[in-house]
């Protein structure tokens, strides 16, 4: 039993999704298929290794992850595919995977890269515009059914890598920025668990506004109430109790976000 | 083969339904997974309840139907897990699960609750603020794999229950709510056929308008028209045909209905 | 192990996509299910038409399509089942296989129709105004689950068909339609590369605007830039580099598209 995931821009409604479904199904019938997400904001390949990276750990040793938010499609960008610890990753290379790789190697995991450039593994035509289908779905496929990586591509080691921005320590305690806007409107930042130990909040600073202390969950204020906490992947979130944060401070990627310490 | 159903208020953006994916085969590799809705109106309890209730008949015994409408998480609110009839549901103690229920008592099918408190069921790691990951996947893929019921947690007999406001006979007819809109806009009301029986509607009132009479389905009537007919879980539903008609009759929640029979 | 596929106008709040899937998988329990899309545009029949045909020829043989967009559901419409090549279709009878249809005529494939009369291969309860819970689902699970076509209705050979119109031959090139609007704002025209063949396409007029000549991909192009190319399923599109090509040129299905080919 294999398990592949899908992550892209493509939406849900152009049945774009379920051709690569039909590819993989052609090659590795028993595959099960996640979809993680497909309504990546379009061409936004840092968000896309988001969701990737904090979805993957939770699935099991061997799991095929396909990403595919492809703006240099058809084009030189080189088709990818990797080891990074116990799973398994495909697409462009772009740097969809940089914060799945950062997590590997934080870890100590073994890395190991390939360029796809055979192209017995993929689909007889092979259109300009969607290699999603046409390369990483039959490649996908074909790891599932127990093709080797390394019969897949040739070994690389300079894959394409983003340039996530880190928080800075300041003298009064740490300067991040909104990284993600999620479904229900709760504000994530770049400043996590590791970065704040055991230090105590005071304040967090975000958009103008100032928001005392940090609470557990969302149940221990009262409805319309903006608070701070840990969510569920170690990063500090701002949120409105059973409300939309993000709509309410107007908040937008990027914006700085200012934690002041106690003491 | 375990089938198991989720329905949250995620949305399917951010890889949360994903997560809990992953989470599910590590511990039940074979078990198939179907979505049911994850655009619940965020923290809608009532919906979720709704939309559970009418799909669960549909799946074979011993389905499992996680809920995760969740705006308690982390507080003492209670995980909870029961067998309801044939099919099993694994979700927050929060009434996520009352109209099944209910329905389960009306066909006077066994009930049997437990209060999911073994954490060896559990993920290594249970966030405050991501139960569906961290508890219920775990525990539905567990139900899945063949663990029974009553090891996964202490017998309970006191689930939250929801009230949901029942039709009144009146003089005329019946008086009624909304319930749902669906995605076509059909607006959705509590009175059913077994309310109505044999009887006769004259008219339908609702948001200002009088639809006379019912038809059986949406092509007895030209496009545009309003019409009243049975939906096809047993409710009277007033729709436009090939059109939206709670656009139209600027329909919301809870808004007024009221039945004048004939004669 | 069978494969089926589901595209549907039902949207994916209300959970009537999964209520179909358990009834399949009641069944046959071993199906693989693949949502092709359940965002068609609300009756849009040939929207549906266009997308199973796009995505089924990547499905594996013997994969059953679902497709139900059925304003005509409860009335005297037909409900109809075929073998189109090495592929089946199950839905209503109005039109919304007739793209696949018309492929596999044009491949010289067999086709095999049926009118689904036999109703022990129905659910007991028929409601007027979902027969892809009621007949469809359970129709395409017995197909799944092995029961031949023929011994599921009778035979016909008059289904409904659509009239899509194609594109003509002008004194100066070709003159099409868009026929399709997807998820990124790419424009669809019915203007392929059989039309053009090796003719070379100086200039594309669409929505009032002139595009010179045409690409292979995106990446060839700056950000924001109007641009020609082939889409992955040989259809002329008009896009945008990283943007809305339908946004920014305000276009509507069956807007006209001109091409003037060179000299």
């Amino acid at each position: 039993m294999s398990i592949i995931t899908l992550t892209t821009d493509f939406g849900i409604k152009d049945g774009n999704v379920g051709a690569m479904k039909g590819v993989i199904w052609n090659i590795a019938p028993q595959a099960q298929i996640a979809d993680l997400s497909h309504l990546i904001t379009p061409q936004n390949i840092p968000e896309a290794a988001l969701i990737v990276a904090r979805a993957a750990p939770y699935f099991p040793a061997d799991t095929i992850h396909v990403a595919v938010v492809d703006p240099g499609v058809g084009t030189q960008r080189r088709p990818i595919a990797a080891r990074l610890g116990n799973q398994f990753v495909v697409g462009p290379d772009n740097g969809v995977f940089t914060m799945l790789l950062e997590n590997t190697e934080k870890n100590s995991q073994p890395v190991q890269w390939v360029h796809l450039d055979q192209h017995q593994f993929w689909l007889e035509n092979i259109s300009n515009v969607f290699h999603g289908r046409d390369i990483f779905a039959p490649v996908a496929g074909h790891l599932a059914s127990g093709i080797p990586l390394e019969k897949l591509g040739s070994p690389i080691s300079d894959p394409v890598r983003l340039n996530f921005n880190q928080p800075m320590r300041t003298v009064y305690g740490w300067r991040g920025e909104i990284i993600h806007i999620d479904h229900f409107g709760n504000i994530h930042t770049n400043i996590r668990t590791e970065h704040l130990q055991d230090a105590k909040v005071a304040t967090i600073r975000v958009c103008g506004v100032n928001i005392q202390g940090m609470v557990r969950t969302f149940g221990e204020r009262s409805s319309g109430e903006l608070i701070g906490l840990f969510g569920s992947n170690g990063n500090l979130i701002v949120s409105v109790v059973n409300g939309n944060a993000a709509r309410r401070l107007n908040a937008r990627l990027e914006d700085r976000v200012e934690i002041f310490l106690e003491g």
